[in-house]
């Protein structure tokens, strides 16, 4: 058996290896069109910001540990050019001499991955002016950095490229600014959540210019100039285009491959294309999202890796099944984790699912023992099903781990409500006796059961007119006073029960308190007095950073050139 | 609706808590012997060791605050002497004054917990002999420390409770002895996972005397003498008895509710004993494991304030379940972490469970991004139909991510085969794009498959005397010359195919390298030669942890006094 693979980095290097490890006889060529193989896509942006200091930690095998172990045969500087399925061969490039030759399979692999989307924008293509994507792509900038001493960036695109080439250039020292039309970064989160995102980046110095869109740039003696629809332009020693990716497939389209998604490949759950014997794997496949079943774009290398080995596994005789791709992902931001899992509540409302939410900020261990962190926790689900769709959490320790345990539970088809049940492990300095995956949990059963009814950040607008409900928050009376919405009177929990009496019968109560804890506990007092309350998801805390974040980012845009300072 | 409640510190005042919350009305008291309530059991230790200073962190809720928020009277220092079903009352003793009263109920909840189990050994009840369960305990332990200054400590017991305390004093500088009967500490973990935990207290100074019997205590001026059976006394300045609880289930014995193992109280699973109207929590009740559905006794925080969450349900006219308990915990020990769920591979067997297991020793994140550790981790899982049974991980950071994912996993009755599906957030400093826990899954898929055959640590005996088999360690000759297993011979992975031939035909080749991946990569290329292989699991770095470990063990045994070398 003769297998040929087009790109030698996550999806198509596992493949080879596993094709190998189940068939020892099979002759197996992979084609990589860049000078480096099976390289630490994900670790691109720590090297540049001295994170990852030795150039060979980016390249974890090389043609040579490859061959030696595997017997593959890995053509780097090689680049597939076309397909012919007809006859079952495909023509190479050797991009060192230009010497082209036709070699034929049996069965083929596509893993071109994706590339950095350009927009068509003038200027693009001008010197400080750079993508990341490859490891050529990292050297290229590490070697700007070096030689020029940049003082600024401006980055366009707040993705997770863009977060981490931002966190990582910041540490360089460097002045870091993020441009992009859509005014949160992150679009995996919902915009609420993306809030702690833009705080975060804010605290450490990046400025973010959201809700912009980049018109050109231009080439200067002493850097770019970003020009900006309707507004002054932004300055800087260099620029990264960070605003995406597109599947890397005119190679699949020339040949005639079925094509998804923004170009991407059709495959089905065998990873088989439209054409017998040609498979395809990683950020140039479309996928079944596992959450919705819809189709989808999910670059990311967890999926790809899977990918690559149960092509191998089909290649090799076996029935192996892509279930689909899930989207958990994980990003460090500076001091802090954001993660998320399966579907955010925009994506969800957008296909069409009722879904309904929490909102908690849970310790990451006990309390009483040194170093617990608050997290930001949102759970997705759907209504009348308590179907759980997806989760974000954003904070700092134990952050991976709770979206590791929803991520599992989402896997697993269980309920949200079934989240209370989960025997997790809790030691002080792990976790807390309730996790905060079982508070969620908690949170969500009392919602089934009718003891919790919650209102959401966006009723705020509908509420503060309305005549004919009440608003209170329950903190104490120093916590009130240092911050709270209007049309808010307070009564701490503890004192509800003396004072009933200044609640108003008749008319709903919505409640408010740092964390939505102390609220939910008045709601329960009010409810037992014969009152309707809501309990504010979030409590003021989620509150007042979302509402700050909002303003920051509409004063920088009523303001022009003020989102510098 | 009157409610009394025994015992308020983890099942009990959640109990309280939560009828309170569902119920405005009713009148809750709850009867605490110990002068705290709601404290933070498994904070004890760390407050002896000064990791938590403050002395109020330990108990989360006094009274006086529970009465302000949830109007529950909270009478601490009043222990419940009798209970009578038939008038529905129990008797009550106030512990200041002595005065006995006599309180009816409409519900009664029994969250008595479980006491230090006391040896009946001559001089148990002697000075400077302690126990650790309660505040008080704690706060005695404490005092004696600050005002004698011990410079030595015996502990007996190697459980939860005996790890942590040997941490805490001995950060504090003390000379820790760990004395036992049973080889291993911390039997939630099979004999070769323990190892790691051995090798890691020794690493930090602690003695481990393993496989001795503690006869009897003598007092002595100096501090306190430790008869030993067979073998020369252990001396130290204070002793800590930890050898394990009992559940404190006099009262319910004498109410003539029905009992199970040790004595503890028999449920449902809407935690309601054998009487009408009498609930109980806690460690002092008898659980299904959720795993093997056999009766069981797992005393930890967690399941236990799921059961008085339940309870509440259930008296507020609720239809709440508790499905069992699985055993999820963790544990800090030094720098290490240790944690597990489910059963293990011995319990499994005992319960005549066929199982079978993987080793494998991952990296906690990339290895291209700094700071990542190697864990060692065991997933243990039934023959035949795969079901996935338990796992058990050692290693730095990231082990309580991974047995809380494992511990999801088993919640929701996933195969041990479908970990390779799981959709893990993977960023460099989080994980890697397998994950452990994907890559525990590839290994049994391929064991499922037909890819992966297996030996073990108790394989190793008959294989070494067999002369029908090759023993063949595949690391480099470097690595094998550092130190290798008697009867092996050296054929570096990379150099297999060409040396193919050395390998005698017709006989089953046993493989081992250093981690098991090299080995497995060997297998493969011989099974596809026409070999009949089996891979170590666990690799060399498991074998000598193991067998350097149990060499300590016996040398100790062999030589009395040796052991406080």
């Amino acid at each position: 058996m003769k297998v040929i693979i087009v790109g030698g980095v996550a999806g198509g290097a596992t493949a080879a290896a596993r094709i190998r490890r189940l068939n020892e006889h099979a002759e197996i060529t992979v084609f990589e069109r860049s000078g480096y193989i099976s390289y630490a896509n994900c670790g691109l942006p720590y090297y540049i910001g001295d994170v990852i200091t030795d150039p060979e930690e980016l390249t974890l095998q090389t043609p040579e540990s490859f061959f030696k172990r595997f017997r593959i045969n890995m053509k780097i500087h090689h680049e597939v050019i076309s397909i012919h399925p007809e006859r079952k061969t495909v023509s190479v490039k050797n991009l060192e001499n230009g010497e082209i030759f036709e070699e034929n399979y049996d069965k083929l692999i596509l893993s071109p991955g994706a590339k950095p989307t350009q927009p068509r924008l003038p200027g693009v293509g001008i010197d400080k002016l750079f993508t990341l994507r490859t490891v050529e792509d990292t050297f290229r900038i590490k070697e700007y950095i070096n030689k020029n001493h940049p003082k600024s960036a401006v980055l366009a695109g707040g993705g997770f490229i863009g977060l981490e080439l931002a966190e990582n250039l910041r540490e360089l020292g460097m002045d870091v600014t993020i441009v992009q039309r859509p005014k949160q970064l992150m679009n995996p989160f919902d915009p609420d959540m993306a809030s702690m995102i833009h705080n975060e980046m804010r605290k450490h110095g990046i400025k973010l210019v959201l809700g912009y869109t980049v018109e050109g740039f231009k080439g200067k003696d002493n850097g770019v100039e970003i020009l900006l629809k309707d507004n002054p332009s932004l300055q800087a020693d260099m620029v990264v285009l960070a605003i995406g990716v597109t599947p890397d497939t005119a190679l699949a389209k020339e040949a005639g491959l079925e094509l998804g998604i923004k170009g991407s490949i059709v495959v089905n759950d065998r990873m088989e294309t439209s054409v017998p014997d040609i498979y395809a794997a990683g950020d140039a496949v479309q996928v079944k999202h596992y959450v919705t079943g819809d189709d989808a774009l999910i670059s990311l290398a967890g999926p790809a890796n899977k990918q690559g080995r149960i092509i191998a596994d089909n290649i090799c005789g076996g029935d192996s099944r892509y279930l689909g791709s899930q989207g958990s992902s994980v990003i460090k931001v500076f001091d802090m984790t954001a993660a998320t899992t399966g579907i955010n509540e925009t994506n969800a409302k957008k296909s069409g699912l009722e879904v309904d939410t929490v909102i908690l900020s849970p310790m990451s261990h006990a309390g009483y023992y040194p170093g617990g962190k608050v997290m930001t926790m949102k759970v997705v689900f759907e209504k009348e099903t308590y179907r759980l769709l997806g989760a974000q959490i954003i904070g700092y320790e134990g952050v991976d781990k709770r979206i590791d345990v929803l991520a599992t539970a989402i896997h697993a088809g269980l309920k949200a409500t079934q989240l209370k049940d989960l025997d997790l492990a809790y030691a002080p300095p792990y976790s807390s006796a309730k996790d905060p995956v079982n508070m969620a949990g908690f949170m969500i059963d009392n919602i089934a059961k009718g003891t919790l009814k919650q209102w959401h950040l966006e009723d705020m607008d509908k509420i503060s007119k309305d005549q004919n409900v009440v608003l209170l928050d329950v903190r104490t009376v120093g916590e009130f006073n240092r911050g709270h919405m209007d049309g808010f009177n307070n009564i701490p929990v503890d004192e509800l029960r003396e004072r009933i009496n200044e609640i108003e019968k008749g008319k709903p109560v919505y409640l408010i308190c740092q964390s939505g804890l102390r609220s939910y506990i008045a709601s329960r007092i009010l409810e037992g007095n014969g009152y309707e309350t809501y309990n504010f998801s979030g409590g003021f805390r989620f509150y007042d950073a979302v509402v700050n974040d909002r303003a920051l980012i509409e004063r920088a845009y009523a303001c022009g050139m003020d989102y510098k300072k």
